[in-house]
């Protein structure tokens, strides 16, 4: 028997929404097409996050390489954090990622598995004996596989890239042009939607684990000191549905449901730019199609949290056959990435926030005694005086009030070659690094909610019923038969609303009634079909593919009524004389 | 002295159209990013793209992915022929695309240049003494350079992928898919506008010669039969300025000016859906910005031409630095790409085509003595009479009566074990593989080009006169100055602005002078001032950034004017009342 995740997915290759690549050739996993109707959809999807996130914060966008050479991701920790266990089958050298073929071998919740490391991994594959499910063997010894697809940038075998798995660190490495193009100030929000591989080990899940896939994120900056969001009252009363870290571990599955403004005020979500961004995205996800009760937030374990944050939140979508899936990650990444760039660098990605006025404050100057240590050191007294002067002075009083001495360039300067003064100064204003807040989208993932989300079967015939304004073709106009002036007039009306800006389709060919099973199927909300009333009187009749009734319209203001209908002014019903 | 190249890069990279990917680390050649004002620029281009040859040809467009396995470019035989000759200097190790350093160091023609071998630009570099650029050392052996980028599918070290330097080929992979969703029937055309990568040897111009860039590409499929292009009278008294094939040879560089209509009489475009592309390809370059005598064809040598294609033309635009560049390329790549992956992965990519009535026809059928062969060859007779009956009856009727016999698995069959008869039967119609023609446009060079074009200075101050419709922001509103109720005036304005869908900015900081020399930098057409006179009479003034002049305007209608004068209707002038 098909599941649902099977129904949805013969429709969507059917229709041409997505197909598996390279399907002459076997197909390769993990990879995905879109095919023309696939690709207006998402489309529409990014136009409208745009809309929903871009827009609305007023986020820069930007578009930046896939392939980054190798020290990016050396200072971005991914070199040394982005890797899944492995284990390959002794016997038919298929490889798994381990920590999935546990999970699917034996009943284990995920929390208990994520942060385990290899030795522990072994162990449960030992006890529980899980073997090849392909061909009964020995699994082999788990080693980490690094999840990144590597290259070699130009002829030189040196020049080691990775393509990106992530955009972010694309936003992070032009931090400097982006500040400079806000003027130097924060908060400001960046955004990117883009391309981003990750060589998955084993991927099994059509489009929901993609190696290839889209992601549409941003990067936004403020100032550590200053964490208010100032619209959080917006969103204040929106109710979450929240399983957190403390309720994982108990071994707890069904979350809470708290308002924004409560999670803030207990402390659980403990950034409001966080719980701001998540309300959104919940919101976002309920435009997509998905009720409130289908999503949720879970809070990332210890143990479990990628490498830059300190605090995040998925959120999650139920599946029919994957149960909850991951559609958004929400983390505070703190100061990690620019800090990280911008010692592997040596470039300063600092801010300077001015003070309204300057302050007036102390600090430490060391002052070497020259005459003693140039006697004693001779050549390399200048060497001794400048390395000295390059250090942070509370280091140096720290080291000499503790040892009495301080090591510097392989000598010993005792404290009485240095005295310490403090001297005044005016502080015009703070350097710091900035904090960020990652909302991350995963576009394939949401194009797939989208359709089951949108998919029903009405009397044994399947009806797609995707939001008003994502459908990729909003209108079809049909001709009852394809005589007696019936397509010349209803080809007429199709420019008409295709001038006015609409996504159409015109098509005359077999019955009407095929023509409307497959209208459905695409998910075109309204069909306006041209019959022998409408060559003497002008009407035509709209048909509203979730309810299928129908309305008769004037021609005259068609155009106009289609818009309003569009911009969910009124109703279908409002929008003429039943039929 | 800066040329024109430098002022452009300059304004684009403090403007934030672009800049260096890197730039933290030094820089890594041949990778941009695209800046917030890049960005939206791009997305203008792309979308006017769309306009002009998705919606106007109801072009399908897809979504494929940039990773492939192997097997992909060996059927379209990139692995052997997307290479470049290399040599790498003795002395400090650098690496150097053969053919453009030997460009760069004498004086020799492209045409002479482009399609030599190993051995050829081995004897140039040695009769020329050609050195390396920077250390003046030897050269190394040339050699050939694949310029994919590589990589590794998975965890199996088998599966080798590489990254795609062109996106036609998922659209040839997916054409089974593609033919289905147009319901069989030719032509139709499939687009794709996404990132490729080309892994160039040591590419040196910006954003002209790119390892990542953007293509904007569509595979147009038609029956070899069925030639003609039904909208070629559009264009047929288009001029088109080229230099054929022909010219090249005998050294001349000035193109001959040709209607489509006579380029194609003469037989100097050999298909009309080519000269049809073409000519679009033109309007599309004239509406970015590029004056026709900006703009040339040539004819691809057949030393030049890519492996698939069998007439090819470069559209070139001039550029101040680099002369003439391409920026888009015109391929009829004939069955070449579908019949080789037909053959690579056993899976047919026919088109059939059905007659208006069945055709009675005769067939050749092989008949072999089953008697005589089994009595012969025993236990292998059943496999060589299967092989017989999967050849093709021509070809073992031509062998046969060539030499008297055929060799079939090793054995040699004798022309009295076979009997050829001919055979009446009914053909419904006809199997074929589709011809392809490709027009393919470089996005990230167009947005270089569209910003050169744009690019003008007036009494010492940068104008980016860009084409209105491409404008990332349309129009500015600024408060004359930030107090005495002009800003709140002004953001009113600008939100209703914004609510009608345009692209529209704020800004109250600093002098009005500098607010329109950074209008007039990043391009903004119109600008909308909120003066005094505003709060007393609701009306504003608007200013032409190409002209710099002013009208005043009634507020009241003011969205509707800006709707007009951004669809081309009404001129600047006609707008309001002169200041």
């Amino acid at each position: 028997m098909e599941d649902l995740y099977d129904r949805v997915m013969d429709l969507a290759r059917r229709r041409g929404f997505i197909w598996h690549s390279y399907e002459i050739y076997g197909g390769v996993r993990g990879f995905i097409d879109l095919g023309p109707l696939g690709v207006i959809l998402k489309r529409r999807i990014e136009d409208k996050w745009r809309r929903f996130f871009v827009d609305r914060l007023g986020l820069l966008e930007i578009e930046t390489p896939i392939v980054s050479p190798k020290i990016v991701f050396e200072a971005s920790g991914h070199l040394e954090h982005f890797k899944d266990p492995m284990t390959v089958c002794t016997g038919c050298g298929r490889a798994y990622r381990l920590d999935h073929l546990i999970k699917d071998s034996v009943n284990i919740p995920d929390s208990r598995l994520e942060g385990l490391g290899l030795d522990d991994l072994e162990k449960l594959v030992y006890n529980y004996d899980i073997r090849c499910p392909q061909c009964g063997s020995k699994l082999g010894k788990p080693e980490y596989f690094l999840t990144m697809f590597e290259t070699r940038i130009g002829p030189l075998s040196g020049d080691i890239g990775y393509a990106r798995p992530e955009t972010a660190q694309g936003i992070f490495i032009a931090f400097k042009r982006l500040l400079e193009y806000n003027r130097g100030s924060l908060p400001f929000g960046v955004a990117q939607i883009g391309r981003v591989l990750r060589n998955e080990i084993s991927p099994r899940q059509g489009p929901i684990r993609l190696r290839e896939f889209t992601i549409a994120e941003f990067e936004f900056f403020f100032d550590p000191e200053d964490r208010s969001c100032p619209y959080i009252s917006e969103v204040e009363n929106e109710e979450l549905r929240i399983l957190t870290a403390e309720q994982r571990i108990k071994g707890l599955d069904e979350p809470i449901t708290i308002t924004v403004g409560e999670a803030i005020g207990k402390g659980l979500i403990k950034l409001e730019w966080l719980a701001y961004f998540m309300a959104l995205a919940k919101r976002f996800l309920r435009e997509l199609g998905v009720p409130d009760d289908k999503q949720r937030f879970i809070e990332k374990l210890d143990s479990e949290r990628a490498h830059y944050s300190i605090q995040g939140f998925d959120q999650e979508v139920y599946l029919s056959r994957w149960g909850w899936v991951e559609v958004s990650g929400h983390n505070y990444r703190t100061d990690y990435d620019l800090s990280r760039h911008q010692r592997f660098s040596g470039v300063e990605l600092t801010v300077f926030k001015q003070y309204p006025s300057p302050i007036k404050a102390k600090k430490l100057v060391v002052k070497p005694d020259y005459r003693s240590i140039g006697s004693k050191y001779r050549e390399e007294a200048k060497t001794i005086i400048a390395t000295l002067s390059r250090m942070d002075p509370y280091d140096v009083k720290r080291a000499v009030s503790e040892k009495g001495w301080i090591e510097i360039e392989g000598y010993r300067i005792e404290s009485s070659d240095i005295r310490f003064i403090e001297e005044d100064y005016e502080e015009s204003g703070r350097k710091f690094i900035a904090h960020v807040v990652e909302p991350s989208f995963g576009v394939e993932r949401m194009l797939y909610v989208v359709l089951e989300y949108a998919y029903s079967e009405v009397d044994g015939r399947i009806v797609l019923k995707l939001p008003k304004d994502l459908a990729p073709i909003q209108i079809a106009v049909y001709p009852l038969l394809s005589r007696d002036g019936l397509p010349e007039k209803a080809y007429q009306i199709y420019r008409s609303i295709k001038d006015a800006g609409f996504r159409v389709e015109y098509d005359e060919s077999g019955s009407i009634g095929r023509r409307y099973a497959r209208a459905d199927e695409i998910g075109i909300p309204i069909v306006v079909t041209v019959d022998y009333r409408s060559l003497e009187d002008g009407t035509v009749t709209l048909r509203d593919r979730d309810t299928w009734r129908q309305v008769r319209v004037d021609t005259l203001n068609l155009v106009d009524k289609l818009r309003i209908y569009f911009e969910g002014r009124v109703s279908f019903s409002e929008l003429g004389i039943p039929v």
